[in-house]
């Protein structure tokens, strides 16, 4: 198949595919997602997704309808069914299918996925970024589908020719609409910390232990947008971002002061990603 | 037909009604909403819901793909299509259907209907309340389909025994989980203004055109929980909640000190809905 959508237990091309009108996310975004990058038909960092999808829906008293093992074998079956060698799969649990109502009573959560053909995009490629207020909610640690100011953001910097939008609340950076945002500076890494204004990634996860094995020093904390318009380099991380550098900032050159520690970091998370989907 | 689900120009059983997965809102919430009631098959307030969602939608930069005579003529023949006197008639616009990606194109909205019986409640049945910090983003002026605080505070009215959830930021009353608040205090109505931070109601500018027409002043101001626990009259107002008065919040009691005044606030919205919906 040239791409699969499946929904509870049924599947087929994503644009034949339909699903309840009575699924909750469709009337309230009321659920969680995931998305990871899969090549040679070996999922990267699944384990870490999983982890992450269980708590996003512990988090909402979602009830997944399947354990971590089951879900595994399910993604990995739906993979199996896709030509070619490089996917973008992403799958979501919504809390069930129910009349509308505000509160719920016990509901069993309804599984989504959608896989298409994907090649992971170059990461030595540098990237314009644009700036944006950020005005989510408080519970962007969980990785809901309540999406409408990440993909406002988004679009704007789609209309910019951008690759991404930073958020920022006040002077304070969180990440941006669909990745995380760290920068280098006097050969340290700063990313913010993984409270409730962000969505701790895991290609951040994976920076940090890059940087660990490299013995380049972490710092989670908060930070400023003047310390990342003044930061040796701005790097861009999600599932499709392994590390993507930043070269221009709402028009302003940034970046680009420490080339070979920033190379050295994105050689060492896509070393990782080869060698992990390797044959 | 007991019930009536629509989608995109078809019509069935809620209960039978699919939608494509490709639909923005069932992945990204990526849609807008209204609600009305319905009496005889009369829609009341119709008109100023129906601007009140294409503004929602322009908001956003949703195309809505009808005008909004169009509109007003699909939802009148959709219902006629249900049977009983008294429905609650549920829309929403998404901003389309096309494969996941956050930035998006030229999109056409897609419209989908969800209409049920239901009878209005007993506006003068007084209810218990509960509060929560109000997490939620900053485009509650828009009336979107990100709803999943609203349903979590929901959720725990619904388990505590109370109708409604009073969100609060810091001490400043902003509305509840889908209602607007607002108090009466030594003879005045006093309301949180209509901006980002809470949805300015139907009900809501009912209430206050009634207090117009009773010579009730009427506030729109930034109040706090002090002011509400110390409130005369606490009053929640929706579609379906024409002006619904709290006795209890959190386990203490509210409200009771001007039962007159209250009653000729209930009483004139009440015969309006069933004035406007009369045969």
């Amino acid at each position: 198949m040239k791409n699969l959508g499946y929904y509870d237990g049924k599947f087929d091309l994503i644009e034949n595919m339909n699903v309840p009108m009575t699924d909750r996310a469709f009337y309230f975004g009321d659920g969680v997602y995931e998305a990871v990058f899969c090549r040679n038909h070996k999922i990267f960092a699944l384990d870490e997704h999983i982890e992450r999808l269980y708590r996003s829906a512990s988090l909402l008293g979602i009830k997944v309808p399947m354990n971590k093992e089951e879900m595994v074998a399910l993604l990995y079956e739906m993979l199996a069914k896709v030509d070619g060698n490089e996917h973008f799969l992403y799958w979501q649990v919504s809390r069930g299918a129910a009349l509308r109502n505000h509160s719920f009573g016990e509901l069993n959560g309804k599984i989504a996925i959608m896989i298409k053909q994907m090649e992971m995009p170059d990461t030595y490629h540098k990237v314009k970024l644009i700036s944006a207020e950020d005005t989510r909610f408080l519970h962007c640690n969980i990785k809901t589908l309540n999406l409408i100011p990440s993909i406002v953001a988004a679009q704007k910097a789609d209309a910019a020719g951008a690759t991404e939008c930073i958020f920022h609340r006040g002077d304070r950076v969180t990440e941006c609409s669909h990745s995380n945002v760290s920068i280098l500076k006097d050969g340290k890494f700063i990313t913010a910390p993984a409270d409730n204004l962000i969505l701790a990634g895991v290609a951040r996860a994976h920076l940090i232990a890059a940087c660990s094995a490299l013995g380049i020093p972490v710092e989670e904390r908060p930070y400023t947008m003047d310390e990342l318009k003044a930061a040796d380099e701005v790097i861009v991380s999600s599932t499709s971002k392994l590390c993507l550098a930043g070269y221009e900032l709402d028009g302003e050159s940034i970046g680009g002061k420490a080339p070979e520690l920033l190379r050295s970091l994105q050689d060492y998370v896509v070393n990782e990603y080869y060698e992990k989907t390797a044959l």
